[in-house]
């Protein structure tokens, strides 16, 4: 399942990090892509504050936990979520097996090429889409269905694939806390099993490092071998008061650093920073329509409103995409 | 939260194992407590062919994931669950504060001091206590619950505390894994947030690698601070059927290995042995009445009936704790 680059990676980063005498010299080009702005110092000053050994705010590596939403944090969330465009493009390759989706909203609009259309049911009408497209299969068969379209789909304005569309900024950050013994966490409102499926290869974070929103599994017996069939019911919404939630049952302990874009990350924000000692809430504020989309309190796709007013309020760190990132996407920007 | 003999001894693990000369000699160290059977050499056979590099069967580190039940596999569980005996000193604490349990079973007859009464109403009167004793308290406040039972209460026949009734051919079964590049997680029906108190001390296994049954969470400020509230609500049940559901739920890959003692682990094995390749299941079969217990396919606890007849058709391990451990216990034997 693993790419052997990505280990080489991880090899290469454990080996820098591991010569005490670099790793001042390192910290300086671990995050080329972020300018040298306050941003960038907060991010250097907390990771060397809980770094440095004898320092009274020092936390053992096993305490490193950071945890980083997915959507609109690491990888782009416009003009849809990028799991949604995987759903409507499933919606089509099921359609012929569901003849009766021609007379039933929001399968007929869909199908019709009416996006608007579809979506005019709001939340129900993509809860319904979202979860007649990730039920039916074994995690087996989800797992292959979600590879072949994560490595041949493409994003509509940018024509790139949708991994490219992550932040270099970022996947620097989450290289650069691997590289001080961080444990690096996904805790994201997107599919849990779709996101296993490239976070491993594309941000380095491995598949029992993922915490997001899924439906119920059932084990059964086909022709004697033993599968997961994934259900049409829904099981956890890893979002909002969900996040502290989601980290609580699968990581069992507190992060210390965590990093999000919007209001659906509040709450995890919150709980990392209640955790007494050294602790560090980041938020994405996405501020350059230019080079990516430029959004926040009035979005319907990662709304930044109630979060942003707490980070203000609180001294959290907020990056001003458009001023403390030198690149946003590794191919440059849209 | 982690004592530093834990990091000791794990960085005392991985020099070890991390100088190749020294592999094959040590690996016969690695097992003193096991005797010189066919099982201690069917684990190491396993082991040797999924690490040798260049082998057919070779498994990358990443893959190499092992997933052990917890009550009779790791530690005992005789006379009662370990958990249901914190959970019945815990009606006791909480009882001042519950006058009603007087007259409502099952606490009236616990309070009694009547077991056999109180629990005349089996799984439904273990649920009610369970219920009851894992919630009402914040995450926090029940870790610390948890943490000063752990650490003064005795087993009722030996005397010793609950977490020096761990299996010492299983605490250096689950270093020679590791040693060998394997990730160890605990797949159990015990509760998630009451083996996370311990399990990283007594087996260097991290809060982030127990799967376990679950109440609901709720986030709520107390305060103004951050709290998880454990709610009186069920949420997982973490065995037989639920145990491949969890592995896929917490660590989305398949295990290569995976060790139980009984029906409720037959999923798990099942789910671990049908991933194609080289894989182990193994079976710790309850044999020895003196040095430990010996129960089987009519016991209330831990009953291996069906997934005994399953190894033996599929010939998985089974550990035969008597004839196949020289020693039980850290301190000896019962």
């Amino acid at each position: 399942m693993k790419p052997s680059w990505t280990n080489i990676v991880r090899v290469a980063a454990i080996t820098a990090f591991s010569l005490p005498w670099t790793l001042s010299s390192f910290a300086q080009d671990a995050l080329p892509s972020w300018n040298e702005t306050a941003t960038k110092k907060n991010i250097v000053t907390f990771v060397e504050r809980v770094t440095k050994q004898g320092s009274p705010d020092f936390v053992p590596p096993d305490e490193r936990v950071a945890t980083f939403d997915n959507d609109g944090t690491l990888w782009a969330e416009q003009p849809i979520y990028f799991q949604l465009a995987f759903a409507l493009d499933r919606v089509k390759v099921l359609a012929p097996q569901h003849p009766e989706w021609n007379d039933k909203e929001p399968f007929a609009s869909l199908l019709k090429g009416d996006l608007k259309g579809a979506l005019a049911g709001g939340e129900a009408a993509i809860f319904e889409i979202v979860t007649v497209t990730h039920s039916g299969t074994t995690t087996d068969e989800f797992d292959k269905i979600v590879r072949e379209w994560i490595t041949t789909s493409r994003h509509p304005q940018t024509g790139k694939l949708f991994t490219e569309m992550v932040y270099q900024p970022m996947l620097e950050l989450l290289a650069y806390l691997r590289g001080n013994g961080f444990k690096t966490f996904i805790v994201s409102g997107g599919g849990i099993d779709f996101m296993r499926v490239f976070a491993d290869r594309v941000y380095g974070i491995p598949p029992e490092q993922i915490v997001g929103s899924s439906g119920k599994l059932a084990f059964e017996l086909r022709d004697g071998r033993p599968v997961l069939m994934k259900l049409p019911t829904f099981n956890f919404n890893d979002d909002k008061t969900g996040k502290p939630v989601g980290v609580q049952m699968h990581i069992g302990r507190r992060p210390i650093a965590a990093f999000g874009n919007s209001d659906g990350d509040l709450q995890m924000l919150e709980w990392a920073r209640g955790g007494g000692g050294v602790r560090f809430a980041l938020i994405v504020h996405h501020t350059d329509a230019e080079r990516e989309w430029a959004y926040d309190r009035t979005s319907s796709i990662g709304r930044l409103d109630k979060a942003l007013d707490v980070a203000q309020a609180e001294g959290w760190t907020v990056v001003d995409m458009k001023n403390d990132w030198k690149t946003i996407f590794p191919f440059g920007s849209k």
